[in-house]
């Protein structure tokens, strides 16, 4: 083994999202993958991305991926549907290593659950547009019927801390009947925030099974580490380093609200012009 | 007259916001100052602003007002209550000319409004933390009392079109219920966004007044102009110049949801590392 490849195992992993909101994919990673280094990035001062067009949501993609890169990064895991549903072509010229996203594990996720193949998938509205989940799906299964649906309120409701509220049960409701009516048997959660509404979507949804990506994507991580040799590997124990493009006291709060992580040491990281 | 003199009344005044909501401040501006230029700035690649560190907002701000110093603009509205609540004093250290935010017209019309001397200010988190409008209101008047709340759904309820929904009835009723507790029979509402749910938010608040921010602005404007004898004079028509971070169609859609106006001619702002 030359020390080159054992410099290259050695190396950490880049997960990125516009937010706290890939810290579910990250959680997922670190219980596979323990022994690993993880860098971590929230561009929480340009949160959400699922709002704005793809360019841009591009432009932020490549910049991160800059950063990652110049870390030294082995992998890049983008943890955030918005960014890979319209970013990852332009990620994976950019970046030499391997660039995996969540859409094509939950894709395949779903496709194993369902037994009508008619799958539904919620996410935001940049997601929804940008069909990708569909032509995922597609890809894997000609057949398969998808109906979808952008639900831009869930996000700002998980981050009011309403995860098990009335309004939030309305809403859910709402957003879900045409995908009901359409009986769909399976519901992709294609946005990193919507695990923490599973209580919520399984209630308005009922006997339909919920697809959360984060655990697939990390399974695919594990499965592309193997396949290229690039496991880390005997002792080494994992970490995780976090930067946020605002405040890291805010960052460090919110993961709080979100996962109950007592995230020690977030660092500032200054994008351009962020 | 010198020609200096005519050429600074000529000037265009700059207005800029997160994004389409101070669009609100500038339908007022319009209506008031019928002969002068506006040069209007959205942020919509980093909208919104509102869940943003005070530090991150700044920097944000002050990047806008660069862009439309460099436009030879005569005057800085800040039609965003964030900025107005957390950047003003940099802002005035870094444009030469006047600079106006929403925050202090609002409260001389809230304590105009209040018999009681119990007023309520809604806004996003940002705002409230800030505590602007508190200290605005008792600068004016030491013994008035102020109940504020963020209500950060409101945003996402009027971007996902719900103005008069039973979700943001719902949600206008409990954000409201602490300060209708404490007996305000004044409610500023301290978003540009907010006068959009002005039917919501009168139902909910019962016979309480609702101020908004955006007229009593443009009358501060008017007269600050007069002042500073800086008015548009003669026949001079009016115009509207539309700057967008994020994508300028976007923008006009947005434009369109929000006041039904059809905006044409929006350009692309590339503000660094946007």
């Amino acid at each position: 083994m030359t020390s080159r490849r054992k410099n290259a195992r050695r190396a950490p992993i880049g997960v990125f999202d516009s937010g706290v909101g890939g810290l579910t994919v990250l959680r997922s990673l670190r219980a596979l993958l323990p022994r690993e280094k993880f860098i971590y990035v929230g561009d929480t001062a340009r949160v959400p991305y699922g709002s704005k067009s793809a360019e841009t949501v591009k432009r932020f993609g490549l910049e991160i991926a800059a950063f990652l890169k110049d870390r030294g990064v082995k992998m890049l895991v983008v943890a955030c549907n918005t960014v890979s549903s319209v970013a990852l072509p332009e990620l994976r010229r950019f970046f030499p290593g391997p660039v995996l996203g969540v859409i094509e594990p939950g894709a395949r996720a779903a496709l194993a659950a369902t037994r009508t193949r008619r799958v539904g998938v919620i996410g935001t509205e940049g997601t929804i547009r940008s069909g990708a989940y569909e032509n995922a799906l597609h890809r894997q299964d000609g057949k398969v019927r998808v109906v979808s649906r952008a639900c831009p309120l869930f996000v700002p409701l998980v981050e009011e801390g309403w995860v098990d509220h009335p309004v939030t049960r309305r809403v859910a409701r709402e957003y879900l009947k045409p995908l009901l009516t359409a009986k769909m048997d399976t519901l992709v959660l294609g946005c990193t925030h919507y695990p923490l509404l599973k209580t919520v979507l399984q209630r308005a949804a009922g006997s339909v099974e919920l697809i959360d990506s984060a655990d697939e994507t990390a399974k695919a991580v594990r499965s592309r580490l193997l396949q290229d040799d690039l496991l880390a590997e005997g002792p080494s124990k994992g970490s995780v380093e976090y930067y946020s493009s605002d405040d890291p006291e805010k960052f460090a709060r919110l993961g709080h609200t979100f996962l109950r992580w007592n995230l020690k040491n977030v660092k500032r990281l200054r994008l351009d012009g962020v």
